[in-house]
């Protein structure tokens, strides 16, 4: 059986998308994982199926692996691109619904190729200070809840540029704080409302980008410089994304990139 | 600008192909580069240009980095599956022309998905005895050169599940008997016809498979079993290749499959 497929990415967080409105296919876990294998398959971080569901646009996200993700930043805007370049919605301002609750969308720019859209990731709740090692880089930062759990660590001092060189690895960190483990961002000072990162994401390793991983670093940008509410650029290894933070709601503005269209045979 | 694609890959050897009798796309280091991306583009270990030059098809291999590559015994074997499954070629006995010369390929099977094709892999020279080091690991091989080095290891008494568990690292290995670098093949003993390896790629790592080094791995295996000529079906991590060795020439046989088919915009 074959079936038609996207491939694109936010700040290179790349996806599988499968067009489904009728919700007519159902993906095993191994089917998932043989699309997103690499090599083998189509490759991707992940598959994002476009079903309507009760009259709403519903992201059914799945991980490589298979198994059934709540949500996830960069993959709503690239959803929601995907709906608007699809001609499957003509508005640009819509709600999506995900396994996390819906996700109130603005579409900004868009064509077939390249979209900007912003999405309200809700309310961002910091929890307190903790510690964390990687090697022997030892370093403080702020637990902050994106409805996944973060630990954004502000860096005095650190330049782009030794961010961009250190040695990255599995963090340890305090399970007690974390039991659930947790996200780690390294970054620099806020500094002409920009500030870049790193990530290390809990289950999977170091990535090109992580939405909810942005929101954290800004938050702990602005706490770090003394602000509550304001706008921060972050810079990843795969682009840049801004959000705004705002009475502890955040938005998150970002780009998305749709960059082939074809058809896959469907793994049995 | 838009063009087609296919991604294909011969034991999980991955490629980007684009079809181009006309010969009329010259594509840029950077080029070839984003499409093999593989979270930013399509993804691949390479790029494969489908050309006809000379009144002969001509691979056009390139490394994922953009670089010209001369040869990939996995690459051709994909290059001729799409070559019948595109119907651009009805026989099913024909030869390829590569940066290495050119290579006699037989297709045994082939669909719109899958292939089975034989290649005729030319000399295979024995070129002395050396030893290598992973870690801790030391081992001893037979030097063999397939148009590239190689240093395929038998290990005595090693078993396909210590093969498949053993850290596999960047080997320290002999830079006067290997001036120009090697590809290491670690591997089991010869037993009922097969064995099992694992390769490690002179500039790239660990991969999933590798033609050229499935061929000096059964030159090895048979030399270490006192037979001259002979097939061995070499397993790798991403399939089975079975060489058959007679009189100091190499037939490769394997798989190739057509993962998707689709469009990508050319990046400037």
């Amino acid at each position: 059986m074959n079936i038609e497929f996207l491939k694109a990415h936010g700040t290179e967080n790349d996806f599988v998308v499968i067009v489904d409105p009728e919700d007519s296919l159902s993906l095993s876990e191994a089917q998932v994982a043989a699309l997103c294998d690499r090599r083998a398959g189509i490759g991707g971080d992940g598959l994002l199926r476009v079903v309507e569901r009760d009259g709403r646009w519903f992201m059914d996200y799945r991980n490589a692996d298979g198994s059934i993700a709540e949500m996830c930043g960069n993959g709503v805007r690239v959803f929601a691109h995907v709906l608007v370049a699809e001609g499957l919605v003509t508005e640009r301002e819509f709600d999506v619904d995900t396994r996390a609750g819906l996700k109130h969308i603005e579409v900004l720019e868009a064509d077939s190729f390249g979209a900007r859209v912003r999405v309200g990731m809700g309310s961002v709740e910091v929890t307190g200070v903790s510690t964390a090692r990687m090697g022997s880089f030892a370093f403080a930062g702020l637990g902050v809840d994106v409805g996944n759990p973060h630990l954004a660590a502000v860096v005095p001092g650190l330049s782009a540029e030794e961010l961009s060189s250190m040695r990255f690895e599995q963090p340890a960190f305090d399970h007690d704080f974390f039991p659930d483990g947790v996200n780690v961002e390294v970054l620099t000072e806020l500094a002409e409302g920009q500030v870049h990162m790193r990530v290390w994401e809990r289950g999977v390793g170091e990535t090109r980008s992580c939405g909810t991983g942005t929101v954290a670093a800004a938050r702990a940008a602005l706490a770090d410089a003394g602000i509550e509410n304001g706008t921060v650029t972050v810079n990843v290894p795969g682009g840049a994304i801004e959000v705004e933070l705002a009475d502890g709601e955040a938005l998150m503005t970002g780009p998305s990139r749709i960059v082939a269209r074809g058809t896959v045979t469907l793994p049995v």
